[in-house]
C-alpha cells in the first residue's frame, strides 16, 4: 500500500483557486472562519484584509473580471449577509466571483444551536437559501467523501458561467482530511458548446444573411466580454472586416483603434452620427447583447428586430425565431472558418468615418464632463485598467475612445454606487498579481466614494498603483438629472475633505507615500495629466477634480429622464 | 356628498411613522425612491441622509430601540441589499425597523422588464422573497384601494412584535391618493395578550412556587427590555422586593441602584459572587431571557430547569412544562396584582450584597479594560444612550454598574461589528429628536470602525450629540482571544490615523466644531473624563484611546475560546 499525501478541505479550495488565477482571496476573519483564515497563506493564496464585506465582494467582482476568477471569504450571517448587494452584482453584472463562508460547526448546525451571528430560531438555511437565488451553484461541504468533488463542480460552474457561486464551509470540516492528488487533475473550465448540427444550421442561415447585406456589422456587449468570447470574435472580425460596434457595457471589449471599429452605439443615447451608422444597417449581429434599460438608453434601439442576429452563450435569435443549442463559443470559429470574404457585398466593408470627440476650445477653465472624457482619452494607454462607478462617471466612459488593451469595469446593468473604490482595489491588486507594471485609474464620484471610503485604505496597504480621480460636485448629479428638482434636498450630501483622507487612512510611517492633488481648472489637470511622474500611475493617486453639480455627460443629461420613466 | 381630504400613499405612510414615535428616515436616495423622497419633509420627517444604506439600517436600528419606531427607505435592488445585515440583525435582536423599498412601476415589474438595479432576468420577487425571511411582515404595496390598511397591519407588527418589516412602494403608487381622514384612526399598536384563562392557571403556580421558594430571583434579559415589559416588571419588582439580576443582553434595563438589584449575571463568563447568588436560588423567573452562547457565556447557566419559569411575550416554561397563549405582557400586571407579599418566605427578600467594581489602583498608568469600565461607569449619568459596537466593547460593558436610566445599546445576539457608529449616529439622533439633551456615548473598536466609519459624517451633519471612545488596540482584538494564535495576520488591521477623521469629514466651514482627542494613558483619560465642558457631551467628540492588542475585559478572556468552541 502506498501512502498518498494528505491536505484538508481548505487547502484543497485554495489550491483549486490558485489553479484557475485567484492568487488573492478577499474578505474579513470571523468566529466561524478564524480556522480557515489559518491556512490561507500557507496555501501561497494572499489575504487581503478588506475593511468590510461589501467592499470585499465589490473588489472579488473587478479582481475576477481581470484575472478570471476571483473569492471572498466571510464568516456565517453577520459577514455574508453584508457581502449580499456586491455578490447579487456579480450575478447581475457576469463576474465570477467565488463565495466562501464559514459556517458554525455541523453538529451545532443540526442541534440548533442559538449561537450568536444567527437569528436565534436555529434556522441555519437563511442565509444559504438568500444566496441560492443570486449564485449559480451552492456547495454545503458537509462530507469529506464528496467535498473535492463539490468544491470543483461549483468552480467550474463559477469559471465557465462567469457568474457568483456560494461555498458552506463548517469550522469542523476545516482540517478534514482529502486526497491531495485529486489535485493533478484540472478541473474541466472548457465553455459551454453547442449542438454541432443545431449549429450547421444557423451557421447556414448567419452565411447566407451576411452574403446577402449590404451594410451588415457586428454589435460586440458586455456578455460577449465577460464569458470570455473576445479573442475568438476577434478573429472573425479580423477576418470579415465588417464594421463593428460596441455597446455600453461592451466598452473596452475591443481595440477601438482597428479600423472597422465604428463607436459606441447606444441608441438614442449615443453620438448621433454612430447612431445613423448602425441603424442604416441591413444586418446587425450581436454579440452577447444585454437590452437593459441604460445599456439601450432607455429601450432606444432603433433598428428591425428581422434585421437582427443575437448571439449568446446558450442559444440565438434571428429575428423572432429562437435557438437553443447554439452556443457563440463553439459556433463563432465555425463561423469565422466558414466565411467567404469574397462572397460579402462589396458595400459590406466600407467603414463608416465617424470623426473621434475632440478636446473642446470654449467653455473656459472649468472643468466640464464634455472636456474632461476626451482628455481622459489621450491620457489612456494600452494595459490600462479603467474603473468608472455608477454616476455622471460610467456615462463619461462611453463618451471615450480606448486604446488598444484598456480594461473597463463598470455595473451599467447592477449600477449600485460605490462600486468604485473597492472594484479599483480588486482591480489594482489583480495587477499587482499578474505583474506587468498595469496602471488602475478609477473615477468616482462624491457621493459613491462616501459609500464605500475605507476601501481607501486597503489600497494604500497593499501598495496598489491605482490613480483614483474623485469628482467633487455636491451630490448624486445623476439623481439630480433622472428626477426634478435638481436641487432636491435629499441629493445634498456632506462635503468632505476629501484631498486629505489618504493621509489619515495611512500610517504615520508612510505619510509619504501617498499623493493628493485638489484641482479646480482644466489647465490644473492638463497640467498634471501631462506630468511624467503622474503619468506613471505608481502608488495611490487621489485627485479630487471639482465639477458643476448640474453638469454631466451629454447622454446623461438626455436620456436621464427617459430611464427613469421606464422603471 | 362632502369632499374627504386627500393624501398620497407616501404621505400616509410617512404619517403613520410619525403617529408611532418616528421622526427621522434614515436612508439615502436611489432612482426607485427619489419620487418617495419628495413628500419626506413636506410630511414632516426628517430625512437623514446616510452614507450607506448598511449604515442607514443599523441606524435606524439604534434609533427604534430609543424611539419605540425606526425606518429605513433604499431603492430597489442594490440599495436594499446593502441594508441586509442590519435588517437581519433588528431581527434577530428585537428592533422595530420598517424598511420601505422603492420599487419599479407595476406595469415594468408585470412586464420582466431589463431595468437596471435588477439582476437582468426578469425576476422583481428575488430580493422580497429575501426579506420575507429576515422579516415578520411585507406588504407590496400594489393597490391603492388595499394600501391604507396594507401598511398598518405590518406597522403594527413591527411595532408590537418588535422584528423589521418589508414595505414595498412602486414609483407609480406613490402619488396615488387615499383617505386622509383614515389617520384620524391611530394603529393599534396594543401588545400581545394571552389567554386569560390559561394565565390563571399559570398565574396559579407561580404563586405557589413563589410563597415556597426560600431563594426566589428574577433574570430579567434582552426580550423583556426590547418588547416594552419593563414598566410592567418594575411594578412587580418593586412590589416584590425579592433579588433582581440582568442578564448581558438586558443590560440598562433596570435602574442599577436600586436595592434588589445584584448584578449582571452570565453564567461562568460573570462575576463569581454574582454567579453563586444566583445559582443558590431555588426559584429562577426569568423575562425574556435568550439563551444564546454569548449571552450566557458559552451556555454555562448553571441552574435546574426544574427550578426555572421562563416568561416569554407568546408562551412560558415551567421547567418542562410548557404553555402557549400566554403571554407577559398580561400576566405580569395580574402577578403584581395578586402576589401577597406576607405571603413570602422570610428569606425571599434577602438580597445579596455584593460589592460593585472598583478602580483598581494597579497596572501602572497604560489604560486597560480592568480600568477602563469601572471608571466609565462613574462617568456616566442618568440618561445617557450607551452604545458598545461587538468586540471588546460590548463585552467591557457587562462589567459596568449603570445608573438609572441608561439606556445600553449593543447586539449580543448578532454581534455585528461595525454596528457602533452608525447605531450612534442613530442613537444621537433619536435623543435630538425627543429634545431631552441625552448624551450619546459610544465605545468603538479599531477595526469595527474601519467597517462603516463614514457614518461619522452624518453625526456631524446633524449636529449631533455624540461622545465617541475608539479603542486603537491594532486590530480585531475580540478574534485573537476567540482563536489563537493571538497575533495571526489576518486579525491585524491598517493603522489608521483615526483622531484626524472628523477634520476631514467634516465641511471646512464647520472645522473647529469637531473636537478631538488622542490619549495614551490612565491621567489623560481621566482628566478628560472629569472635564465638566467634556461631560457637557456636545456635538461630536471623539477620542482616540491606546490600549494593549491582547488586553480584553475578563470575562471575554475566559470565556472567549469556549464560545468559539461551542461554535
Amino acid at each position: 500500500m502506498s501512502s498518498t499525501k494528505q491536505i484538508n478541505v481548505a487547502e484543497y479550495l485554495y489550491a483549486r483557486l490558485l489553479q484557475l488565477g485567484c492568487d488573492s482571496l478577499h474578505g474579513l476573519p470571523g468566529d466561524f472562519n478564524l480556522l480557515a483564515c489559518d491556512y490561507v497563506r500557507s496555501s501561497g493564496l494572499n489575504w487581503v484584509g478588506s475593511c468590510n464585506e461589501l467592499n470585499a465582494a465589490y473588489a472579488a467582482d473587478a479582481y475576477a473580471r481581470v484575472r478570471g476568477l476571483g473569492a471572498i471569504m466571510t464568516t456565517f450571517g453577520v459577514g455574508e449577509l453584508s457581502a449580499v448587494n456586491g455578490i447579487a452584482g456579480s450575478f447581475a453584472e457576469l463576474a465570477p466571483v467565488v463565495h466562501i463562508v464559514g459556517t458554525p460547526t455541523r453538529a451545532s448546525q443540526s442541534q440548533g444551536a442559538m449561537l450568536h451571528h444567527t437569528l436565534g430560531n436555529g434556522d441555519f438555511r437563511i442565509f444559504a437559501d438568500m444566496f441560492s437565488r443570486i449564485t449559480v451553484a451552492q456547495a454545503d461541504l458537509k462530507d469529506p467523501a464528496t467535498a473535492p468533488a463539490e468544491i470543483d463542480r461549483v468552480l467550474r460552474r463559477c469559471y465557465t458561467e462567469t457568474k457568483p457561486v456560494y461555498i458552506e464551509l463548517p469550522v469542523d470540516m476545516v482540517t478534514q482530511t482529502v486526497d491531495a492528488s485529486l489535485l493533478d487533475t484540472p478541473i474541466d473550465v472548457s465553455m459551454q458548446r453547442g449542438d454541432p448540427d443545431a449549429e450547421s444550421m444557423v451557421l447556414g442561415i448567419i452565411l447566407e444573411k451576411l452574403y446577402a447585406a449590404r451594410r451588415p456589422v457586428f454589435l460586440v456587449d458586455g456578455a460577449a466580454q465577460r464569458r470570455r468570447l473576445m479573442p475568438s470574435a476577434e478573429k472573425l472580425f479580423e477576418k470579415a472586416q465588417i464594421p463593428v460596434f460596441v455597446a455600453p457595457m461592451g466598452k473596452g471589449a475591443i481595440d477601438e483603434s482597428l479600423p472597422y471599429f465604428v463607436g459606441t452605439y447606444a441608441g438614442d443615447g449615443c453620438n448621433p452620427e454612430v447612431k445613423e451608422a448602425l441603424e442604416a444597417s441591413d444586418l446587425i449581429i450581436t454579440l452577447g447583447n444585454i437590452k437593459s434599460d441604460l445599456n439601450t438608453a432607455g429601450f432606444t434601439y432603433r433598428f428591425s428586430k428581422l434585421n437582427t442576429i443575437d448571439l449568446h452563450w446558450d442559444h440565438c435569435d434571428f429575428g423572432y425565431a429562437h435557438f437553443s443549442k447554439v452556443s457563440y463559443h463553439s459556433l463563432l470559429p465555425r463561423l469565422t472558418n466558414a466565411i467567404e470574404t469574397s462572397k460579402l457585398q462589396p458595400t459590406a466593408t466600407i467603414i463608416p468615418n465617424i470623426p473621434r470627440a475632440t478636446l473642446p476650445t470654449n467653455g473656459g477653465d472649468a472643468i466640464t464632463h464634455e472636456w474632461l472624457w476626451p482628455r481622459i482619452s489621450s491620457f489612456l494607454q494600452s494595459g490600462d485598467i479603467l474603473v468608472a462607478d455608477t454616476g455622471t462617471s460610467y456615462i463619461g466612459v462611453w463618451e471615450m475612445t480606448l486604446p488598444k488593451d484598456v480594461r473597463v469595469i463598470t455595473q451599467i446593468l447592477w449600477s449600485s454606487i460605490g462600486y468604485g473604490i473597492p472594484a479599483a482595489q480588486g482591480a489594482g491588486l489583480a495587477a499587482k498579481d499578474l505583474g506587468k507594471g498595469q496602471r488602475t485609474i478609477c473615477f468616482e464620484g462624491d457621493g459613491s466614494l462616501q459609500c464605500t471610503v475605507q476601501e481607501l485604505a486597503t489600497i494604500i496597504r497593499h501598495g496598489l498603483d491605482v490613480t483614483m480621480f474623485v469628482i467633487e460636485n455636491e451630490g448624486y448629479t445623476i439623481e439630480r438629472l433622472v428626477h426634478l428638482p435638481a436641487d432636491a434636498h435629499y441629493n445634498d450630501i456632506p462635503q468632505w475633505q476629501y484631498h486629505k483622507l489618504p493621509e489619515v487612512l495611512t500610517p504615520l510611517a508612510n505619510k509619504d507615500k501617498v499623493k493628493t492633488w485638489r484641482i479646480e481648472s482644466r489647465a490644473e489637470l492638463d497640467g498634471l495629466l501631462s506630468d511624467r511622474s503622474f503619468a506613471e500611475g505608481k502608488g495611490l493617486q487621489f485627485v479630487e477634480i471639482h465639477m458643476d453639480k448640474l453638469d454631466a455627460p451629454r447622454m446623461l443629461k438626455e436620456f436621464g429622464g427617459r430611464a427613469a420613466k421606464a422603471g
